[in-house]
């Protein structure tokens, strides 16, 4: 069964049409008006080709075809349609116009279905309020202290609930867990280079990585910048530095299958002419293996001790917060490599270094995801680009899939 | 002559027990109601003593003990009452009773004056809301904008004002660059360890340091802090971290006449999952000659470069503003030493590589300063000590210096 190219190209142009930016790329974080904008285009898509339209209440939207038997399992299907800010068009949107163009595909074969196929548009993935917020709702990972401390301001996520219709209730009561699911599929960008690098055209993935975080705090002395010599000094904001450095070299040399970032360093008192008494790096590590993040941790944490050491400071390595690494199913993964094999597309099966709602949905059902190239792994930027031929292969491996594993049901 | 050390201790404890913190410290940003009630206690003093009191548009409180000839110039020693918030006892309020012992004992000698002398307590000497405000105001170097972009915020600025009764056009109008001035005198605690490490009693300054503050801002590209890898990343954290470590470096190696400091850094985005795309340095650097400033500005700037490159980055040194290094009078360095050895007192003369009001005085008639050793080099802290021995030395020395350019006069 071949996917219609020219329709999925409308259904992508329509899903990326609204919130677009000067630069090519789509600004529609969660729940603001561009955003809102795009999934009033897919309610549109949904209704114009006659699908059945479901909201719940944490604002995920659906297409449906209902099979014959009211108690069949149901083959869920999709992605997002919310950007980061400034982000790109690809992010979400191609997963979303790929599952849609999968069932009007199914539709459209006169297949008699065993499960209902349902695309689904998540809410909030990049986490704009709360880190994939949609697909943790569904799955029963969400609780209403999640709500009371959204990334951005509580006002502002109050503000964006009311344009959105929704309520903090009806995100708690969106939990589908007692629901029967057949699978989840998605497809989306790589946003990293490692497909293309290699000359593949389709990427398996294998698990989502942990993602660790911590707030490394370096301690020392305040003194006035012009009266203490450089070298009498406890300033934090060496040991800090070092520290950053040492964060590099380490995942360089030694975890070169793990990612590590300081995304952002705070000082106090953060004055000229004083030297700083307090530095404190926000650190994120993140790797597909829990073993090997709590090596990488251990690591680290020595780094900071001997960073500190070396300029007379104190360093508390203090873990905040950990999303823990997530299998995809074998099963799937396995159907997902015969699908691209058998249309003569090339495979590699790799972690996914970013999270995405498949790592939610996989506590509900056998979840898959399966990544297309992303030209020079640019991604959350208007320079994320993937080929058009490259979307096309995506879409026909998920739809090859999909039949896989309807006849197999 | 010598000072009476019972009343000297007697003005240090009654100038010193307003906004005394638990641990010792005093806690008197300018203006604030401890700062205000210090101020009260000097006026208390300067009535009590029968001095004449005299206030000005910048609020900078003095004593006044005329001469018989209403035309002589003004002998004029001080410094000041406020201090850092959680300062410590010694910084500015030794200056000013010592500078009110040196009236007394002037008073009590019975000598005939032929100039007029004068006590100054300084506004705002630490920059709480603009730096050396009081003896910027006196020295005509104060402009309505320097008003208008205080360092606090401008409504605490305002309220301030008016606590203390002053207006910005008071401040404006406080200049006395047309009166006749025999000489400034101050004497202050060292702030640094030059003196207790050499075993010196009287630190004999030469002139202040410049102070020059740059903003230097490490550009990179924001990128998924998951899908990108370390290698691949232009990480603006790197440069700026390694920049902060090679400041240090080059003033340890290069300029150990110098110091310099980065005593904040900002990051953005500033997230834990985006590689930053911009790191900027607060960089401070102090040397009290202007050339060797800029050589040192070169080689920092030579150092950011190289920072950028090794991390594929781009770099803005800006420069933002400075102050520039100013000489203290060679006749009156002459006078401290010659009075202090007279004393039996060993001598040190060597840079300011804070600033003091002596730098804005110096504009107006030939200034010097006297340093008395600071336990440990701490300051701006209650850990701030000078052992009283020290106290009454520079006290000393003060009214011996005060002597001999009276008599020179």
């Amino acid at each position: 069964m071949r996917i219609d190219e020219k329709r999925f190209r409308a259904t992508f142009e329509a899903l990326t049409a609204d919130g677009r930016t000067p630069e090519g790329g789509l600004n529609r974080p969660a729940l603001s008006r561009a955003h809102l904008a795009a999934r009033h285009s897919f309610a549109e898509l949904i209704a114009v080709n006659g699908f059945a339209l479901r909201t719940d209440g944490a604002g995920n939207l659906s297409a449906w075809l209902h099979c014959a038997d009211p108690e069949a399992p149901s083959l869920v299907l999709g992605s997002h349609l919310d950007s980061v800010p400034h982000g790109g068009r690809f992010d979400g949107a191609l997963g979303v116009a790929a599952a849609f163009e999968v069932l009007l595909s199914l539709r459209d074969s006169g297949k008699r279905l065993s499960t209902n196929i349902e695309v689904i548009d998540f809410t909030d993935e990049e986490g704009t309020w709360v880190s994939l917020l949609g697909s943790r709702a569904v799955s029963g990972q969400i609780l209403a202290r999640d709500l009371d401390k959204p990334r951005g301001n509580p006002e502002g996520f109050e503000e964006a609930l009311a344009r959105a219709g929704l309520t903090k209730a009806g995100i708690l009561g969106a939990s589908r867990v007692d629901e029967a699911f057949r699978a989840y599929l998605e497809l989306h960008i790589e946003q990293g280079e490692r497909l293309e690098s290699s000359g593949t055209d389709i990427g398996v993935v294998s698990g989502m990585v942990g993602i660790f975080m911590y707030l490394v705090t370096f301690r020392g002395t305040a003194s006035h910048a012009g009266t203490t010599p450089v070298k009498r000094r406890r300033d934090a904001a060496q040991g800090a530095s070092a520290f950053a450095l040492q964060v590099r070299q380490i995942v360089l040399k030694h975890f070169p299958d793990c990612v590590a970032n300081v995304g952002n360093m705070t000082f106090a008192p953060g004055l000229y002419n004083v030297v700083a008494h307090s530095a404190t790096c926000f650190l994120e590590l993140r790797s597909s293996e829990g073993a090997r993040a709590r090596q990488l941790e251990t690591a680290l944490d020595k780094a900071a001790v001997y960073s500190a050491k070396r300029f007379g400071l104190t360093v508390d390595f203090k873990f905040l917060e950990a999303v823990e690494p997530r299998k995809m199913d074998f099963g799937i993964q396995h159907t997902f490599r015969t699908a691209a094999e058998s249309l003569g597309l090339t495979t590699r099966t790799l972690p996914s270094m970013a999270g995405h709602d498949a790592q939610n949905m996989a506590l509900l059902c056998p979840a898959g995801l399966a990544f297309v190239p992303s030209a020079g792994g640019y991604s959350h930027s208007a320079r994320e680009y993937t080929s058009w031929n490259s979307c096309v292969n995506g879409c026909q491996v998920l739809l090859e899939t999909a039949c896989r594993l309807l006849v197999s049901s």
